[in-house]
């Protein structure tokens, strides 16, 4: 991609204008709270997934306008001279505190707080929102799935269904939430998710047989690998597959038909032909739904694609960025929220807990101040230190934010794990 | 975002590794045709809508293994030395040919055809596919949302709600098929797509009073910007508004409420005050449908945000990349399909013609040999040369394909408009 270095102008236009009014008005230098959070959870899923937090802080170490960014803002007549003089020295200097990547969310929940001036949180917004609604989205999908899924391991390959970059955070996204590997290889390069992948049916097609395919694919990836077999007709392909590799063939792979059906045929198979250790992968339009119905059905693996990767009928997790408090004239900080019709916000900085009772999750309490000393013990804090006065302090791996959702799933009532539409796990509580 | 500078590991762990069992095999240099094409229009739309080749053109160009991608992928054991070295100077040198960026294109239309041995085509497939699965599905979204708002322009303003590089995309996509702005900064810089924006409610809630703030706004950006009426209450708003900016006001915003009823009222509002020449502009949740809900309503411009950068409830377009013919051991190209239950495939590299009458398209002929003087003389080919061994010959402006899509709108039959679900507004003849 053809891209400026920095990420400064992923950014929506009416941030710099406002930015421009501001800054002429002198109210851009106020003290400004935004936060970020979704009104609702999309498709009456039972809980969102905090994901892309971590991309988020790459994303503002990145954030500054490079001089051909000026130029090209001042020349177009988008800011004025004042205004690009402000963005060619902007750095972000404010504080973020956030929800930990991998910890469930709900209605309300302030998942990112970002505090400075207006003039350099406003500037956020849109690299924030694109960032955590697109990462959150596939997290919510992905977590279903992993649940639906249980111990059989899933994989993500759902790179070719989405815009090329979107792909490696959804692969990254989905193996935050249980995913054991990704057909990604930036992903893998990038993130240190694991990766997997073998042959497609353009791999048999290209040999003048489906035994010169499989032979040259054992030949060159060992017995362990997973042949494809249902190219032409499934019954047979097994049976060349066991033939040529004996019963330390790896797995075979069905990507049409009746999964439920054909994994029962194909297992069937495989045990009379010896071949009892060799796993079934299944792929093909796969989504929490499908994975569910085949939990009877003897299937080792689980490739998912298009519905990871578009979210599974929500490709946007609803999360919006919100000016809920800013300094008014006397220098006081003052909460505010809007009015709009339907799109109702609660003003002022918000600190949020989960609150649990003998382990389990009874609500989300979202507060306008912080409990200094929890009186309820149980109440665990939900906001942690990103950025303290511009400088990254909240990175952490990938597979520390692995284990925290596995934790925080563990900790949800079990109505969490229904797949059907309803309310969220838990209610959220303001006080 | 931290990346390479190529865009090689954009790709599928399983082409590379039947790249690696191919080049052990020797079937790697055997003379292949890919094509991307889509067995059905998601959700009974009427005609699809191709963009982003430009977009692979570029990436294209880009996709080369660097040196740390080869330590990667050797490293990890995802690929071989053989095949590290053969990465290492991996440069696509085929041929590419497509349709037209703008072009509609229909069920089996092939609208990408990659030619070349089988190792440097095959790597080409999760690169390929992102971009087009991508673009075509903003751009179907776009193109039925340009149809609903007739003469009234549109504005791109999805970036928030899509991942921060693919809302990029996003924008140029929407240009591309008709919207006249994008919100999304990096767009302009990138595409050149006019950008557009004014204030969001945080500028209002930022000061004092609504008045302070729409003062702010005026003095800074003129009396021709867009004030966002909506913070508080619609009728003090628009009041407001015109006292302080008079009758030269540009416009106004709504984003909350019911908009037809709510447009109505401050249309008659704005007569009364005498800004009869201030436009409104509307925004919150619009999708095609609703667009062509507000026809009667006395709305100026729409602003569209989650819908287009999601592909009004598609996503992704369904395009796939399959091998359909190859080389055989006596050096014959042969056609090639496979026959798994409800994929299948047509072998046989295809051209592609548009036949109309009287101006008028009456189908998508797809051959399997070019017409050479086609015999019926309005049978537009459709697959033009985008890359000539290895080298892009086929670049264009994007004003072009703008145009082109207008054209290719003209030319369709009348039930190309409908919104609803139904068949494609044109059959595909496979000959």
């Amino acid at each position: 991609m053809r891209t400026t270095t920095g990420t400064a102008l992923l950014t929506d236009r009416y941030e710099l204008t406002m930015l421009q009014a501001a800054l002429a008005s002198g109210a851009a230098h106020r003290r400004a709270v935004f936060e970020v959070f979704a009104r609702r959870l999309p498709g009456g899923r039972r809980y969102g997934v905090v994901a892309g937090t971590g991309r988020f802080l790459d994303a503002l170490e990145d954030f500054r306008f490079e001089e051909q960014d000026i130029e090209f803002l001042c020349s177009s007549g988008i800011v004025d001279e004042p205004t690009g003089e402000f963005l060619a020295g902007y750095r972000f200097s404010g504080n973020v505190y956030g929800y930990r990547e991998g910890e469930a969310f709900f209605p309300g929940s302030p998942i990112m707080v970002v505090e400075g001036t207006f003039a350099e949180a406003v500037l956020l917004e849109t690299i924030a929102l694109s960032i955590l609604n697109h990462d959150c989205a596939i997290a919510a999908a992905a977590s279903r799935m992993a649940q639906a899924a249980g111990d059989r391991p899933l994989i993500e390959m759902g790179s070719r269904r989405t815009h090329e970059y979107a792909a490696v955070a959804a692969a990254r996204a989905a193996h935050l939430c249980g995913f054991a590997s990704t057909s990604n290889l930036m992903a893998g390069h990038l993130y240190g998710v694991p990766t997997a992948g073998t042959a497609a049916h353009a791999f048999t097609l290209l040999h003048d047989s489906e035994e010169d395919a499989f032979r040259a694919q054992l030949d060159s990836l060992g017995l362990g690998t997973t042949l494809l077999v249902d190219t032409y007709d499934v019954a047979k392909a097994v049976r060349t597959a066991v033939e040529l590799a004996g019963p330390d063939l790896g797995a075979v792979r069905i990507d049409s038909g009746d999964l439920a059906v054909v994994a029962v045929e194909v297992r069937r198979l495989l045990d009379e032909l010896g071949a009892s250790r060799t796993r079934i992968v299944v792929t093909s339009d796969l989504d929490e739904f499908a994975i569910a119905a085949l939990a009877a059905a003897p299937v080792d693996a689980y490739g998912v694609g298009t519905a990871l990767s578009t979210g599974s009928g929500h490709p946007t997790a609803s999360l919006v960025y919100k000016l809920v408090a800013r300094e008014d004239h006397t220098g006081r900080l003052q909460p505010v929220a809007k009015a709009s019709v339907g799109k109702p916000s609660v003003g002022g900085r918000k600190w949020a807990y989960r609150r649990t009772a003998g382990g389990t999750a009874t609500a989300e309490v979202v507060t306008r101040e912080p409990m200094e000393t929890p009186v309820e013990t149980e109440d665990r804090p939900l906001l942690a230190e990103l950025v303290r006065d511009g400088k990254v302090v909240g990175r952490e791996p990938l597979a520390a934010a692995r284990d925290r959702h596995r934790a925080t799933l563990a900790e949800l009532p079990l109505e969490a794990c229904s797949l059907s539409p309803g309310d969220p796990a838990v209610p959220t509580i303001f006080k």
